[in-house]
């Protein structure tokens, strides 16, 4: 059966054999799911054999306009989670041993709305049900550093990924590991 | 002449030919320099023939006791800073076209607060000052995300890049390019 695009095309499930989520518009949600599952339930991509690799994509035309601006695509919710977590964690790693009470305020400030603004909406209500349960802790770098290690381990055990050691927080994202 | 690491090893240049940046502690700063700068200052690495790719490193070992993470070093000022743009553009191409009170009220102290503790601090300054000249403008999804453009443009000057046309802010973060 041969079909064009459909534009009632709302697929349950997508081609990693997740479940696919869309905006309250009913349009498929870019920064919630994974470019390949984006693709496939905008109905841009049909279910690819295994042996092709769908990784493999043609060169990206630049920008009109523009010498070096190529039309990269807008981050799925793979890019930006790991672009998130990098930037929350340093932000740690440069938090003071001993803050003032102002970066303690901004620091808790910051924290909760980030759970508000985040971009994918289904990982906005987890880190915001973490942040209720579990109030940013702010009193020292190392107290801020754990916390968000704990947040992400939540996360982890979400994904099905490994608990990752806190104890090595500091190594991971401040001092590196030949220092 | 054979020299061993020397502790007060402060160059002011890196392999790059840009300045290293250090922090109030007199150590280099890993969010403020590359990784390959940062590695030169802190005496790990020697110059190289321009003909030796510094880019090819040893497969990672495994943290300790772990299975799956491997010993990747903190981010550089290089990842630190596409990390944080790919959030803060996708937060502007998430943001409601007609925002709440609220919403505006979060927006702008989430910009501050992010300039305030943004861990390059010599980004981070560059930042808080764009944001005392140009408040946030957070009325509606397309005013921040041109706002960001402009903001992000800014730092492309000072890095020589070239100026990103911001009318297709919300293809590149948003849209995508074929739809």
């Amino acid at each position: 059966m041969c079909e064009g695009v459909d534009s009632k095309h709302t697929p349950k499930l997508g081609i990693s054999g997740k479940e696919i989520l869309y905006d309250e518009d009913g349009k498929p949600c870019r920064s919630c799911n994974s470019l390949l599952d984006f693709k496939f339930a905008t109905g841009r991509m049909a279910p690819l054999p295994i042996s092709q690799d769908p990784q493999v994509v043609p060169v990206a035309e630049k920008i009109p306009g523009s010498k070096t601006y190529e039309k990269v695509d807008p981050p799925d919710v793979e890019v930006l989670g790991r672009s998130s977590w990098t930037l929350l964690h340093t932000i740690a790693a440069r938090y003071p041993k001993k803050p003032s009470e102002t970066q303690k305020d901004e620091m808790q400030k910051f924290m909760t709305i980030f759970s508000h603004v985040y971009p994918c909406w289904w990982c906005a209500k987890d880190f915001e049900k973490f942040i209720t349960q579990n109030s940013p802790k702010v009193n020292s770098r190392d107290e801020l550093g754990r916390w968000l290690c704990d947040a992400h381990n939540e996360v982890n055990k979400k994904l099905g990924k490994e608990r990752f050691d806190c104890n090595f927080w500091e190594k991971r994202w401040k001092e590196g590991w030949d220092s």
